[in-house]
């Protein structure tokens, strides 16, 4: 007996992929982690009106979600000034990431981003068959005139923009970001992922034009509205573009206690609003404790904080090592050169002292072995 | 400027879907429906535990979920006398059957099903460029032989087979779906579909080893576990190709009270114990209901029961539309000769009653005007 015969494509794909969870870390050592830093998460928690939200949809999960999402969608138009016909509310922005590069990208299409920026992205980009050209990032920012002028070169169907960037945390102001709509080459949609918007300073989200085909934003209840683990993403765009995922899209993907979760987060902006100050704060912790160490904390628009160890990825990857090892979990770029950085994520009072207790450890140690 | 350049195939798709929710429905009448008895959602509610849990996981849901789902995988594998890797948890079946039909079939490659049988499958199937092939039921059931003889004669890469089946009810006993495994074509895969088989009598459930790599069954926490709008549904299967769906798969697409929730569903197996025998109460409550009315209830393996109205589509389309003014919320299958029936879901006390007021008037209505 045979197996199953797999398309082309998908049979050429990687079996490894790159997703390792903070669980999985511990499972191999056994070990809590005693601060979880590592994936951007707001540890400041979602709302507590989410929470009771989601405690009372709980008894109702017996009932599919609403396959339109239409509260939902209706609350984020609103408060957007777009018609529900500009959104689209997917499984995180992961999940319409995937919908998005299905919709447009085939084998060989190309497809641009930044060498180092969102991994995710490139994953669905090998999974449709695309071709991925990345240009370098421009002093540890995104840069939209490389990115475009790429796109240009090979006649991109997509480009890839993060602002705020991960995992640097630089941003650029509005003016720029509209600017880089305004130079969309023909034929080519930016791809705008927001998923920091909501953590940034004022002046860094641009205003566009609702019906403008050729942007796509997308936006996340994972990072400011602390609901990483209910799987809430939306996009922005042109109702011709965000119309076509109901072609593709699992139409009962969002679950109940999913959507009343989100609905409830959107309403308290007050929580957001301090969800940004406790992050204001914490950045300014992880940054003293960075400078205390010797290390460079680079600016941040969103929460979590890029700091730069001055050597190499060698160098970063040891420091990274000492600290996962001493319970702290991290991450880093996985490309050079912004890989001489660790990237830390904002936490409360007793994950900063942690990470100060911790990482004085980790570089001597590495002194006195180095 | 120019919109967004489509895939040729995703250009071709049909942009209106077949997903119409209750909500959907409650919207245009502005009336919420008295009776939900149309989705085969478990009115009986999930396990108290789950919900619990729940209501715990929920403060927690600034963390992503686990990635390999580790625990609900070990927790469903020891269930099953198989291993993780035999085991692949996604959002809901509709998630997994998007992601198989990625896998394996690609523009022109061949698809059986029944002419009338989960429309979602087919849905994945054109959205991938499959060609589907229908093959009749048989005296209302799936029709094993046909399925299996239409597979072999068009070199299909994947054959869709429910049991029990939607929208019927009907249901082949293990024997049965085991000689089907046994004569799978060479290269094509078995698609079993047992989201209903936790409610069906025992007997149901074939025995298939775990390494078999013709077959792949399809499970879900929707139906027996009340669950639906969780969205987790899960596959068995032999490792080549459930380890494949990690090539494609949103991996943090299972949610912290996702997975926090089927855990503890599944560990009470008393409240699916129970659920059962209500449902089988429900199933002579809507077969009493319907006899007296004049109408035959077809024998049923799952949470609904399909009930022949004994003349033509026009007809049942006819109840179903009386039934549905009245606020009582019921579908039917879409092709005849099946669509002579509706397909109401078994609801408790409370809706079986509404049915019963309901139905005969519906039916005096419709012999009066006929």
């Amino acid at each position: 007996m045979t197996g199953p015969r797999f398309t082309p494509l998908s049979a050429s794909l990687p079996a490894t992929v790159p997703f390792v969870g903070p669980e999985t870390q511990e499972r191999l050592t056994g070990r809590a982690f005693r601060a979880r830093l590592g994936a951007n998460e707001s540890l400041f928690g979602p709302s507590p009106k989410a929470i009771a939200a989601m405690e009372r949809a709980a008894k109702d999960a017996w009932m599919y979600g609403d396959p339109e999402v239409h509260n939902l969608r209706a609350a984020l138009a609103a408060h957007h000034g777009v018609t529900p016909a500009h959104i689209v509310v997917g499984e995180g922005i992961d999940g319409l990431l995937g919908y998005l590069l299905r919709l447009l990208v085939g084998p060989g299409d190309a497809v641009v981003t930044s060498a180092g920026a969102y991994p995710t992205f490139n994953f669905h980009v090998a999974g449709f068959g695309g071709t991925l050209f990345r240009v370098p990032y421009a002093g540890d920012h995104e840069d939209p005139h490389a990115l475009l002028a790429k796109a240009a070169e090979v006649g991109a169907k997509l480009v890839y923009f993060a602002n705020p960037d991960n995992p640097m945390g630089s941003w650029h102001g509005a003016a720029a970001v509209e600017a880089m709509v305004a130079a969309v080459p023909e034929g080519c949609v930016l791809l705008l992922d927001e998923a920091y918007c909501d953590l940034a300073p004022a002046g860094t989200v641009p205003v566009i034009a609702a019906d403008d085909p050729r942007v796509i934003r997308m936006r996340t209840f994972s990072k400011g509205y602390g609901l990483a683990g209910l799987r809430v993403g939306y996009a922005i765009g042109a109702p011709g573009l965000i119309g076509a995922f109901d072609k593709v899209r699992n139409h009962f993907g969002l679950g109940r206690v999913a959507q009343a979760g989100a609905l409830a987060a959107l309403a308290d902006q007050d929580w957001l609003g301090s969800v940004k100050m406790h992050v204001e704060a914490g950045r300014g912790a992880i940054a003293r404790i960075a400078t205390e160490n010797g290390l460079v904390p680079l600016p941040s628009a969103t929460n979590f904080v890029t700091v730069d160890c001055g050597q190499d990825g060698d160098h970063a990857r040891a420091v990274l090592a000492g600290l996962v090892t001493r319970g702290v979990f991290v991450r880093m770029p996985g490309v050079a050169p912004l890989d001489r950085c660790i990237r830390i994520s904002v936490g409360g009072p007793a994950e900063m002292e942690v990470l100060a207790a911790v990482l004085p450890e980790v570089l001597t140690e590495l002194l006195a072995a180095g």
